[in-house]
């Protein structure tokens, strides 16, 4: 497609896109949007909620931070299987993705300052990379987008389940209900705020800090909760394998981190200083919180058992099963609960960029009344209800899942920043590249990583997947082109014009709604005719007659059919006529009860007629007229 | 409603009927309507379709004569419950139904000379009974036909699984396939041939008789199939209910009697003498074949047992179980199929005929492309498939409920008729009301029976939806009476009178499309403005500015909405008009794909614009223009 022929769609689009409410507009903004720079400030600037780096850290960092609650102990369940002694390696693996966290987090701060307007992966890779590699960016970002809503609302329903055993049954109709309760919130546009968010993610923090510090002076022992643990035998026949496998599910603990560049627009200035110190806050405390998580699930020898998460476990060992243990898991489950909101902020969003790049229906760029992407969170809340029955609502069957596309994200942003900077050489632009490229390169190794580990546990559904979204995407966008082309969008059409007119109004009866029909139709068409049907000419002769009697001085037509069929009788009459030198429009009288089940009383035939005029006819008006009973 | 009212419907509904197909118009034209009487002879004149006595039993009597397979044995099935003893109860019963089968056939040559123009009970109440009776009848005849495709089929099936006993495990299976091949070719309007059905109908009467001749003479054992019988101990402690359950399910077996005198304007001249003819024929017929079955029954104590009628095992008596046995059974079947069938030529011109009285949504009487009612078609599949799933494919579980619509319908007609006696005085009149004053206390005293001793057994559904349906019929005759009321039917209204007129075009971008748009615009508007949307100031001078250099000549008017929202501005700019001096129209350009998956690609934001404007302004055209894209 041309760019000449792109604008126009563009042009459109725009048009439409209505403001977002604060809530999606800090994701929507922000993973891409091309929307003019000064309408997105204005926006920010009007609602008065500019973010400090505090209140960054709230609303762009849930979904980083939570990843605590369901990273580490991912990573315990793969190294269990060998036995309790090979839990000696989740200490160095947890450094390994510590270290990782700290390039990634160095790599963003860079990214922030080269796309201070939001630079999600899909923006990054359609500007800096092209075509493919922006539909695998969005495709990606799909992936991960439904998967961040799954697995978050399943760690939050483990770790609900672990302070109230009853539900530990019911994990997947938990999900269920907080995925339900997640989309109509999201449907009715209610925007959440950055301070309604600080309480539980200040209360999150602190526990696990907490835990952290207070564990090991504490007396509780670990195993108070559940059964005891049994006798492990520690094992030497450990392999590579397991090892790549512990590090791929424990990556899940860094998934989110590229929020905070994505949301750059939403903070207060300056922007870039902003960012870049949330950024860099958030690799700290996370890295802290993983690594202090991994000294003590190595010390304690955790692994989860009885329905009880590890952070559940390592919380009541830390604060005995009190009110502190319920406060603690709590703000864990409300923080998981967030974490997966940002979905609902996000992926409509990315389905609505798509949508205006004609990558995906134009359906995903409406906003009925409220302003909000009703179809991508439809689309969005199916998605993850689907993953959640697929996997019974076990948080450790998503993981093998979760990984792969955010690290393609990581690798793609990275790969485009590389570009970028090559392209624009700005003063150190070969360090900035290096740090980039080293980024993509450790990430890409992951993703490798990932799918060699973990295909046969469920890799394989996203490496299926991501080439099927691709080719939506690349199906979409070659029927809206060819449309395009039929629309000559981009080239200015000749002037219009007028030409004379003639209203065609079928009828069946005389009365007030023929009346009103024929008033419009008279006021809009050069000429006017009426249209009646009959099986026989005694019954046209009928007909005439009634007519002739209202002296209307509107001509009736009675054109016989055997079979009486309004539509074939109406689209018998339009070819008789010359089409050409004039402009044929149907008017059909339509009753609008009051009531919506009495639809089914009325305008079967309207419907049924104007349906067959749009399939059937070209260049002509079909017009209807609502009349509204009130009854 | 005042007749004045009533009679534009009338004409309304008069001009939407099509000609009937064959095996519609046999029962259409029949169980009462009301279409002209020279549209109807025509139709059979021009089709060469007229009856003979003969082809009038094939065509008319199949539901008649078919039950036979079933009545006799829910008969048995009854009485055995008290011991084969109580068999000996089967030919006393038998030659009641028979003396009532008499009455009836008597009763119904009369209707056939009062009613020649077909009179169905609906429409012999309507005609002489009132608003109540006739919906009484409806109901009835609703319920009547639903459960003859029902029994219909699960004879059928329990037929088909005696000839071949692997179907025996699946006869509700083998009754949805046969339920999914009858409303198959009765939506695709495949017509039956009176001819068509004569071979069946041969074989089946034919077979019947020779088992009743041969059987005595023969010397296959009737125990032959399946288990033997097992000694059953005679009772004595019989009592009088369970000889008036035995009686209610024998009554199914004069089920049908009605339909000849309904399609009276299906035979060849002389009418009336040559279907009253064919009314004693199958009165004859039908009342021997259950005399001599019952004989057989009572002589060899048959029983259905190990999944085979009782007519499969009296032809295997008779015949063996060589080729006859196979060809009389498949008959059998076959006849229990045509039977069926009529109640797809039955119900859905039934349903038509209310929706033409305002009883049913005038959706019933749409025959789309095809001449037949589509919709009628498929309420009956529906129901029938609902009954047949909620009684396991069971003929006896249906038995209950099957009579007392059909009675209840008898009664009616018969009511109808004392009542057209007295207020006719033909010669000889008080004879003619006396025995359809007899016959209709007959079969009133029968339904009373039905109720009381098969209240239990499933009468119980038909007592809650017989009521409901006549509700029903109300609700949506009041409301029909309402909408009349508000349309002014049957008074003439003022004439049309043209306004200046306004063509309102909703615009976002330039393309191929807007200029069609406009130039329709332009034919048919004396004033056209486009209108667009912005978000603000700077997009809607962008906006014009676009629109100036195009000069198109058509005035472009940007409204600002902050949230872009075409809906509210198109609304709000109405508004701002004053509609009193002109006439408003909105256009509204739309693409139609070639494929009809394409579709969810487009015009999202066209359909939801129509809908709001419909259900919101009043008295505004709305309007689109179909622009086909051929992908």
């Amino acid at each position: 497609m041309s760019d000449l022929t792109r604008k126009p769609a563009a042009t459109q689009t725009q048009n439409l896109a209505g403001a977002a409410a604060v809530g999606a507009a800090r994701h929507a903004a922000t993973r891409g949007s091309p929307l003019p720079r000064h309408r997105r400030i204005g926006k920010h600037a009007d609602e008065g909620h500019e973010l400090s780096t505090f209140g960054g850290l709230a609303a762009l960092s849930l979904d980083a931070l939570s990843s605590v609650a369901y990273g580490p102990e991912a990573m315990v369940l793969v190294l269990v299987t060998a036995g309790t002694g090979a839990l000696r390696f989740t200490l160095p693996l947890t450094l390994v993705i510590t270290a990782m966290l700290a390039l990634l987090v160095v790599s963003y701060t860079q990214v922030i300052s080269a796309h201070p307007e939001g630079g999600g992966a899909y923006a990054v890779a359609k500007a800096n990379l092209g075509r493919l590699p922006a539909q695998l960016a969005a495709a990606s970002l799909f992936v991960d987008y439904v998967l961040t809503v799954a697995v978050s609302l399943a760690a939050g329903a483990a770790s609900l389940g672990s302070v109230f055993p009853g539900l530990a049954h019911h994990l997947l109709l938990v999900c269920l209900v907080g995925l339900a309760l997640l989309t109509a919130v999201n449907m009715f546009g209610i925007s959440e705020s950055a301070k309604l968010l600080m309480l539980p993610t200040i209360v999150f923090v602190v526990s696990i800090f907490a835990v952290i510090v207070v564990s090991p002076f504490h007396a509780h022992p670990v195993a108070k909760i559940g059964t005891s643990l049994g006798a492990f035998r520690p094992t030497t026949a450990l392999g590579v394998v397991l090892i790549l496998k512990a590090f791929a599910s424990g990556c899940s603990a860094v998934t989110g981190v590229e929020a905070i560049a994505n949301g750059v627009p939403a903070f207060r200035k300056p922007r870039v200083r902003r960012a870049q110190r949330t950024e860099v806050s958030l690799g700290v405390l996370l890295g802290v919180m993983l690594v202090g998580l991994a000294i003590l699930i190595r010390a304690h020898h955790v692994v989860p058992r009885g329905g009880v998460t590890i952070l559940a476990q390592l919380t009541a060992g830390s604060f005995g099963t009190g009110w502190a243990f319920y406060v603690s898991n709590l703000a864990v489950t409300l923080v998981l609960a967030f974490a997966a909101n940002t979905s609902f902020g996000g992926l409509p969003v990315l389905m609505s960029l798509l949508a205006k790049d004609n990558r995906m229906p134009h359906l995903f760029y409406l906003r009925a009344e409220r302003p909000v992407y009703r179809y991508g969170i439809g689309a969005l809340a199916i998605a993850a209800a689907l993953l959640l029955v697929a996997v019974a609502g076990e948080t450790s069957r998503l993981i093998p899942l979760f990984t792969i596309g955010v690290f393609m994200g990581f690798t793609i942003s990275q790969v485009g920043l590389v570009r970028h900077w090559r392209s624009m050489r700005p003063p150190r632009w070969r360090l900035r590249a290096a740090i980039n490229g080293a980024g993509a390169t450790m990430t890409a190794i992951a993703v490798v990583v990932f799918l060699g580990s973990k295909f046969l546990e469920g890799a394989w559904v996203v490496v299926l997947v991501i080439p099927m979204l691709m080719l939506l995407f690349w199906r979409i966008e070659v029927y809206y082109d060819e449309v395009a082309r039929e629309l000559r969008l981009g080239q200015t059409p000749p002037a219009p014009h007028a030409r004379a007119s003639i209203v065609i109004v079928p009828t069946t009866t005389i009365s007030v709604l023929t009346e009103l029909a024929l008033s419009a139709a008279l006021s809009l068409g050069d000429r006017v005719v009426a249209i009646a049907v009959a099986g026989d000419e005694e019954e046209a002769d009928h007909l005439r007659d009634t007519w002739g009697r209202w002296a209307c001085n509107v001509p009736l037509e009675v054109l016989l059919d055997p079979h009486r069929s309004l539509v074939h009788t109406v689209l018998r009459y339009i070819e008789s006529l010359d089409a050409h030198d004039q402009r044929v429009m149907v008017l059909i009288p339509q009753i609008i009860p009051h009531k919506r089940r009495h639809e089914i009383l009325h305008n079967q035939r309207a419907r049924l007629l104007e349906s067959a005029l749009k399939a059937r006819t070209q260049d002509v008006v079909i017009a209807s007229l609502p009349f509204h009973i009130d009854d």
